[in-house]
């Protein structure tokens, strides 16, 4: 796998041209950064408009056994139905920035074979319990990546110039602070978070498995973390950001859980980050230390921690118009506006 | 004049809604605060979806005899001519976020008298400069003012739901710094910024002619501060504001300009700012500082600065999304998805 080089040279000229339109220089702040950072992307001094594909991966995680999330296992299965019906907050943010949106079961508990409008790619029913021994095999790993990779090659050969991750998974912030606790060598406590709402004692509980899943995994490399303490969906998600970044298409990360699959892909390919954006910096614990391990700055801060892909889907329109500014903005010349220095 | 009342009835039954959505409590964070926002405002459970109304006050500055602003005055016409053309930066963001847009000639130096497509509504060439004297007599502040409510009240006639204020005038951020010094009680260091970009000794100027103009007013009442060292395009943007709360209209508040402007309104109507939500921070000093003091909170902050309407244009796709997540997805009962206590 080789990641997809940078155009550098696209990314000059295109601070050149954001400096001739018409506008103090540098007055557009983010936006302005986020152009040029497409232009370098899509290689065109002009990047296109975003043609946005939602991908979102479901698994079920063993550790729920353990008591960690505020609600049962089942609803991964049942969120999975909204998601086909168009009720949950995914579908909404899809249509309102007029992305493509795909669900494909990786890995959850709930028999859906005879749900149509999803995908079907179960690689197992549900990880292992993470607490007591690896969550996949190393063979189901891979699987479940590649299932990623398939989709994301499919979402790019259907025209999508923008890929975003989303994850459903009971349980997934348990896995995913155990993986950025790895990764970042980070301690327990400052990365798990109340996930989709446990109590103190629940807290409490999740931060004592967390400890225990890293102590069971204490003398493996860091290049098992993934399979040791992942998710179905989280291996997906990771495939999904490599094979974007091999075939030069930017994606843009959601919350906590994408943070982790960022982490783990990062681990398989270092450069995958070249072609990533931050979009929202999560209410989760730890969430900011990811983005920060991973180098991203996230656009937004919005107290969100919903997962589904639903943080990144909320900011495409300020990449849109940060794309549309740099398109269509009039030059100090063709609009004959005195510049600072004439 | 008698500011709105805002719904609170209306807004705990919205919360209510919020939390038998399909998804965490609470944990669309500020989103549901935004849809909780706008139904108490609007007065509907389900708020409709916004018709923003963006209108670009321009005015010019007597003060920048001094040499504060980076850009010549001649500037403020020649960009008000660009946005007629559609060149700016907030034409492209208005048709971003399909907002209608009005341009309105309140004090410009230039002769626009021919141009069409903007209000010609010229309260006075420019203002005196405010180093010396006050920028506007009593009558001529109480015009612009009305200019503003003038436009606002048209923007609602013709169905606008949302309303956004923005600005045009070479040297408005030292008239903005201040307004914001004085109804903030600041001092110049802290408020001054770099404006369209001047240099180091050009920020140092900029500060000893506000701290000048501020102990030229130091023995006027409160009150005066909009007359005695504001602009025409700000009084303007204060009476926009005023009455949009009168009709209980909200309004998006932009940046350094927008929020001197609010700060205006409210020494004339403390309750206005019931009826304001901030967009982003600027980069430009001191602009935090006048949102803490307005009690708003913004959105986002992608260091830009400047004006226009530009940042306030930029996030009404989120605001949007809010709306249409709490009208669209689906609840626990209706999408057969199990609750946290089920």
């Amino acid at each position: 796998m080789t990641i997809a080089t940078v155009n550098l040279v696209i990314e000059e000229e295109a601070r050149q041209h954001q400096n001739n339109l018409t506008k103090p220089r540098g007055s557009l702040g983010r936006l302005e950064d986020i152009a040029c950072w497409f232009a370098s992307r899509q290689g065109h001094l002009l990047p296109e408009t975003l043609r946005p594909h939602i991908t979102v991966f479901a698994g079920d995680h063993g550790v729920c056994a353990e008591g960690i999330s505020a609600f049962p296992s089942i609803v991964t299965g049942e969120m999975v139905q909204n998601f086909v019906h168009g009720g949950a907050a995914i579908n909404v943010l899809a249509k309102q920035c007029s992305a493509q949106l795909s669900v494909v079961d990786v890995g959850t508990l709930s028999d859906l074979s005879g749900l149509k409008g999803i995908a079907h790619k179960k690689v197992k029913s549900g990880t292992a319990n993470l607490l007591h021994k690896a969550a996949m095999s190393e063979t189901e790993c891979a699987e479940a990546i590649n299932v990623g990779k398939e989709e994301a090659r499919m979402a790019i050969a259907a025209g999508a110039n923008l890929l975003i991750a989303g994850d459903m998974g009971i349980g997934n912030t348990t896995a995913s602070a155990c993986i950025i606790c790895r990764l970042t060598g980070s301690p327990a406590e400052n990365v798990v978070g109340f996930g989709t709402g446990i109590d103190e004692t629940g807290y409490q509980l999740k931060v004592s498995v967390v400890k225990a899943a890293l102590q069971r995994i204490s003398d493996k490399p860091d290049e098992d973390t993934l399979q040791e303490v992942g998710g179905l969906e989280i291996a997906a998600m990771a495939g999904f950001y490599l094979q974007a970044a091999e075939s030069g298409v930017p994606v843009l990360v959601d919350g906590f859980i994408a943070s982790a699959a960022a982490l783990s892909a990062r681990m398989i390919e270092p450069s995958v980050t070249e072609w990533m954006l931050a979009s929202h910096v999560s209410e989760e614990n730890g969430h900011a230390l990811a983005l920060h391990a991973l180098g991203l700055s996230a656009l937004i801060d919005f107290n969100m921690r919903l997962g589904e892909g639903s943080g990144a889907a909320l900011v495409v329109p300020l990449l849109q118009s940060a794309i549309a500014l740099h398109r269509e903005m009039a030059t100090f010349t063709s609009a004959g506006v005195t510049d600072k220095d004439g």
